[in-house]
Formats: structure tokens, C-alpha cells, sequence
């Protein structure tokens, strides 16, 4: 059944209302109720546009439509599940827009309008937030085979409950004929930006041709617990102060380098024991460090290092970081970008090749599959919060853009022909 | 019953295994299993040694032993609750110390050896501590009449259980005739001093005549949430660095003044929301100022007034400081430091006096009734910390001290002439 842009719209201010929070956002960490009513809607939508809904293990929600019998699928999608107090467009749009441009191209398929070579998979990914279940991009992960569905299932929340749990108390069962990576051939997606390159430039979609290169640590500070009022200030070794100092590092660390071409974050942290009365004896923090360019990343690394030799004579503490997650610059196919670009050319789109700062299920996707990552325009870049916002006309552009790059898959346009990056 | 040195040490050690840790320390926090092992071998060991056991509706454990029918009670005590991973000496101690003395006492004026004015009660207060339920002093803060019972009882931990249900978990039901503060007459107390002075200058005995200045502060940083990677530094409002900059300016504060005069700490803090991808919108923590000077105390709120309003440009955040405690230098009674000193000399042991950095619930009995509150040494000042050590020495010369004052006490040598401090 096609659709219009109306329809799109209408369908978004519906599903925006799941988990809907006062200052305008959603907030819907996965297998939450709130994820699992957007999942229940989402999944009657499917049922009411031709698609079968099927989900697999890891709680990846398909909606798969037969147009060549045994064909492999073009899969579309993106993700439901939110951070806390997020925005509505995260993830979200993607899928709406994914399910929107499928329901188009099935709709020409049938009337014969388009010669497909292969079926159609809409996907609303599990937990690619990671907020209430780490990692993030769980349900791509285990997906691309490079995460255990064993260790996803068993997976806990702060209060102890399994991913196998919460997912249990979701509306559907696994189904045995989801699809699976060996019968995907391509794989796209379409995101906001979460930055304001395109707003700036005043342009209307990006072509995402590379990730930033990131390392991810996870920081240790060891002090001892003494009394806060009575322990003299040099004989502390308070593991507060030696957090503080690192994270004040990782901000003055930017500085060191062009505007730009170092984002550095601390977000998550840990206090023990956590007492009004008694020093820090250990903090356990997390701390990115990410650019567009990797030598600016292993100088920052460098300097960094010696940094914390400082912070550790200050605070009379051990500082030790231990990287938990790094990637260098990889690059989407190529031949991926040049499909974008031309559907983009096609539909008189002004567009732009951009990095990717955030991670997306397309990191995981393209290392398995020719993949195509888009962008729309975010208002300010914000992300992450309630405030997110992307323009009607933004977002129905990219839904008919996304409509474009489906059509060029399905016929077949982008040969699977490769696992790796270009 | 009268006891030994030796019998001291012994029960210190029976004590010291419960909640006792791997690495030498306990664990009681208040109302929990560990604390309510200690209460119930307390409560024998007053049974067995002539003390009728009452509990109070605050969980103030008391024994008391009738000398003189219906005077007023010399109470003495401490608590026996611990911080998490804390010290054997901390308040437990100081209990047992005060019941030993009690109990030689109470042997002295049944041979005749002593005559009473008043009656014995020992004290157990309940949550001394304040880690598990805050505030910090609260069974002698209800005990004084400065918290409502009510408000206490109500109190939660952060899984959401109150201090009834907690206190209700334990082994005594609260008794009609337990003590109150209309029937005490005189209050002392025994503590390790948690700071080094004693050590360093070689001296027995610290007799307390004055707490420092204090004052104490909850923080509130507010930022806004974004995500970690994709948004800009120089567009971050992040509450995390904003408050890494006030944690590193609390420290700083304490180099513009001469050393040991100006102790701050934060040890507590919860960030909103708490994700690896996400930039903190909200961090709340604990900032505690205090000196043995008034002047200095000002001045230092002053100058960290200037530094957040720069830690706020600094990290494009709101912070407030509220204002939760505060006290001036505070003096126990003369004549009760008097009366310590006048024990001290009588039985030859060097001594001087000595501030309390640390709240102890003296702190709370000395603005009732006339208080006797003492130190002795503790190792390197260690506290709060599983190494916190008072030799053996050290241990029985307090508990000796403690006999003769109760002894004083008890005769009436310091007499219950004001609730206000000199």
C-alpha cells in the first residue's frame, strides 16, 4: 500500500506519542513499556501496509515483503528505542521513513512500475541507545555476528534485569523465518544529522561517506576513603578530585587542536562509596575521545597520557584508563555513496558528503553489506534531548529520498559484492 | 560488674567481627544486618554485665543501671554503626569504651566505693553515620529534639526502604521507660581523633573544647543533554565538566589559605542521565567548607563565589549553591572541658585540647546538657578508611579516662546548670 507525505506526517505525530515526555521528547530505553507500545504500534502499522512482522532472537523487529520468490532482501530501518528525556526524531524517523519509502517501492512493484531483483525488509533494530543496556547497537551487533546473542540476552540493566527478560515482556515471539545477514544484499538508512553542518551550509541532505575515528576508555580512579572533614587536605587521596581533574583534562585537551578536530566527552560515572562524610576511595568513569582525522586523535591520546601523570600527582590517586572501543576513519562503500548522490542528483536534492560523528545500526551493516547512509538537516544539531527537532519539509524529503534509494535497490543497482569497507 | 583491661580488648575484638571486612575494617551501615549483629551482642553484653536494656522509637539503644532511685541519668556513649568499608574504631569504640566505665562504675558505688547523685545509662545512638539515611546524627538529633521522629522514621535509603522498616528488622521493640532527654543530667563521650595532632605532638589525651566552622553546601549544576559525540564543544552545556570544575575549585580554595586552615570536600554525586552517549543535563552533589576560623570560613565562600561564576561561563551552565548546614566555631562547656582535663591530670595522663573537625553526637547533646567529650589518638589520622587503627594503649588509657569522668559525673561534680553553651 503506497503512502503520501500527509500520511508520513500524520504517522510520526502518532508514533511520537509512545513514550512521550512533558518538555516534548519520548523517552523509550529498550524493552521498556514505553519501546514495547512503540514496537506493538509500530508492528500494527506493518500488518496494515502488507508487510509480516516477524522478529528475530535478539529482538530486531522485521517487516518483510515478498516481491521475488527466494530473493535475498534490501533491508531499511533504523531504530525505535530512545536515551532518557530524548528527542523524537532519533532513530525514530528512520524507521518511519525506511517503512514509508518501502511501502512505496512494494506498492510500484506490484503495479509493475519497478522490475524488482530482490525483496523488501523493513528493521527497527534493538537497543542501538545502550542507555539502559550496554552496548549500544546491540540488535545490529548480534545481527552482524559481532556481538553473542548469549551475551545480549544476558545483558543487565542497573536493576538486574536480563535483555532476555525485558524482551520477553514485549507483544511477540521470535520468529524462525526473520531474515538473517545471509539473505540481506544491501542495507540503508536514513538519519537526522545530530549536527549543524547542514543547517549551516544551508543544505538539504548529506551522504554519509565515513565515520570519525573514536577511542573509548574506561577510567579507573583509585584513592582512598578517608574523613572528609577531619583528613588533612595533603594527606587526602580523594578519587573525586582525580575524576574532576581528568574530565576538566579531556575539555582543555580540545583546546590543543583546531576547532573541530577533537570532540571529547566524560557522561557516565560511578562514585564509591558515594557518602557525604567520606572521601572517594574509587570512581569508575567512561571517556571518549574522537576525530575526523587520526593523527589528531593519537596526539591527543599522547598528550592526554601525560596529563594524567599530572592529575595523578595531584590527587595523590592511580589513574588508570583502559580502552574499551576503537575504530579509525572507516569509510562507507563507495559505490554506496555514489548511489545516494545520484538519487539525491535525481530528485533535485542540493547535497553534501558527510562524516558521521554518532554511531548508527549502518556502522555495523556496512561492514557486512553495500550499505547507504543518509542525512536530513537537525535544527542546531541538537540531539540527545527533548529539543531535537527537524523540519516537516526536511523530513519528508528524506523520506522521498529514501523512496529513491530503495527503488535503485531493489532493481538491483548496488551488486552485493563485498563484506568489507572500500 | 567491674572489668579489666584485658576484658576491654577482648570484647573490642568480639565486636570488630561483626560486619568485619577482608581488609580489616566493618561494614555496619545503619539498620542493616551487620548493625543489627552488633546491637544484639551489645545488648547481651549489657544484660550480662547489670544494665536493663531499652531501645527508644529512634533506635537509641540504651543500658541503664539504677544507683540512686528516679535521679536523672549520667548518659555516656556513641554509636556502633559504620560508614561503608570504614574502621573498627569509629563510634564503636567509643561505646564500648563509655560501657566499660559504666560498668566499673556502677561496680564502685555498689561496694560503697563511690557515691552516686545520679543513675548510668549507656548509649548506642542509632544512624550516627548518615551514609545510608541522611542526615548524619539522627538518633541523637531526635534524641535532642532537633529532628522530628517522624521525619527520621521516614527517612529512605536509595532502594527506597525507610528507617522504620529498617530499625523494625532488628531484635528490640522500642520500651516505655527508655531515657530521654528530661532525665539526663550529664553526657560524655569517647572517640579516636581522626586527625593527627595527638600523634604528631605526642600527646595521651585531647580534651574537645570547640567543633569547627562549618559550612555545607548542595550543588546544583544544570546543563543540558546532547549527544557525546555529534555536537560541538563550544555548543556543550555539559553538567559533568561543570561540576568537575567546582569539584577542582573546592580544592584550589584551600591553597589561598595558610595549611589546615580551610578543609572543603565533595564526596557524593549523582549525574542525570547518567549514559555513555549522552552529555550530562543535571549533576547534583555534596560541598562541605569548613575551619577552626570564622574569617577565613567567610572569606572562603567569597572567593568560591567568583570561581563559579567562572566555572558557569567556563561550561555554559547554571549552578547554585544551597546553603544546608552551618555552624559556627561551637564550644562545649568549660566545665565540662574542665572536668575532662581535672580526670586527665588525676590519673597522669599528658593531654591538651583539642577542636573537632568531625560531628559526633556530642556535637547534638552538649547544646542540651553540660558534655564531656574526649579524644584519643588514632594512627596517622586514618578514618573512615579499613585501616583506621588506636593501639591497644591507647584504647585502655581512653577507657580509664572514661572511668574517672563518669565516676566525677556520677558523684555530680558537674552539675546540670544550663542547655546553652557557655
Amino acid at each position: 500500500m503506497s503512502t503520501t507525505n500527509e500520511q508520513f506526517l500524520d504517522d510520526f505525530r502518532a508514533m511520537s506519542t509512545f513514550g512521550a515526555t512533558a518538555g516534548g521528547g519520548v523517552d523509550r530505553q529498550a524493552g521498556t513499556a514505553a519501546d514495547h507500545e512503540t514496537r506493538q504500534w509500530f508492528g500494527e502499522w506493518l500488518a496494515r501496509h502488507g508487510f509480516d512482522e516477524k522478529v528475530d532472537q535478539a529482538g530486531n523487529q522485521f517487516g518483510t515483503v515478498e516481491l521475488v520468490a527466494g530473493a535475498p532482501y534490501v533491508l531499511v530501518g533504523s531504530h525505535l528505542d530512545s536515551q532518557p528525556l530524548a528527542g523524537r526524531y532519533d532513530g525514530a524517523y528512520g524507521v518511519l521513513a525506511a517503512a514509508h519509502a518501502a511501502a512505496r517501492v512494494a506498492a510500484e512493484a506490484a503495479a509493475g512500475k519497478v522490475q524488482p531483483r530482490y525483496n523488501l525488509a523493513v528493521v527497527n533494530w534493538f537497543n542501538e541507545e545502550g542507555s539502559r543496556f550496554a552496548p549500544s547497537m546491540m540488535g545490529s551487533s548480534v545481527f552482524t555476528g559481532k556481538l553473542a546473542l548469549e551475551a545480549a540476552l544476558a545483558t543487565t540493566d542497573v536493576a538486574g534485569e536480563t535483555v532476555a527478560s525485558a524482551l520477553k515482556s514485549g507483544h511477540l515471539r521470535p520468529a524462525q523465518d526473520a531474515p538473517d545477514l545471509t539473505n540481506v544484499a544491501n542495507y540503508a538508512e536514513i538519519h537526522i544529522e545530530q549536527g549543524r553542518i547542514l543547517q549551516e551550509q544551508d543544505v538539504q541532505i548529506g551522504i554519509v561517506d565515513r565515520t570519525w575515528a573514536a577511542s573509548k576508555f574506561r577510567v579507573t580512579v583509585n584513592g582512598a576513603q578517608s574523613h572528609t572533614g577531619a583528613t588533612r587536605m595533603e594527606d587526602r587521596q580523594d578519587a573525586l578530585y582525580g575524576a574532576a581533574l581528568i574530565i576538566a583534562a579531556a575539555r582543555d585537551l580540545t583546546a590543543e587542536f583546531e576547532p573541530g578536530m577533537l570532540h571529547t566527552s566524560v557522561s557516565e560515572m560511578q562514585v564509591l562509596p558515594n557518602s557525604p562524610v567520606t572521601i572517594a576511595r574509587q570512581v569508575l568513569m567512561n571517556l571518549d575521545l574522537r576525530s575526523p582525522d587520526e593523527d589528531v586523535l593519537a596526539r591527543a591520546r599522547d598528550i592526554l597520557a601525560k596529563w594524567i601523570g599530572d592529575a595523578q600527582d595531584r590527587s595523590r590517586t592511580e589513574i588508570r584508563l583502559d580502552l574499551t572501543h576503537q575504530w579509525g576513519l572507516v569509510a562507507y562503500q563507495p559505490e554506496g555513496v555514489a548511489l545516494g548522490t545520484a538519487s539525491a542528483r535525481h530528485l533535485g536534492f542540493s547535497h553534501m558528503d558527510l562524516m558521521t560523528v554518532a554511531g548508527h545500526d549502518s556502522t555495523n551493516m556496512k561492514d557486512a553489506v553495500p550499505t547507504v547512509m543518509l542525512f536530513v538537516p537537525s535544527e542546531e544539531g541538537i540531539s540527545h534531548n527533548e529539543a531535537e527537532f527537524t523540519r516537516d519539509e526536511d523530513a519528508v524529503r528524506g523520506t522521498e529520498l529514501m523512496t529513491e534509494v530503495v527503488r535503485r535497490l531493489v532493481r538491483g543497482e548496488l551488486a552485493p559484492t563485498g563484506k568489507s569497507n572500500a
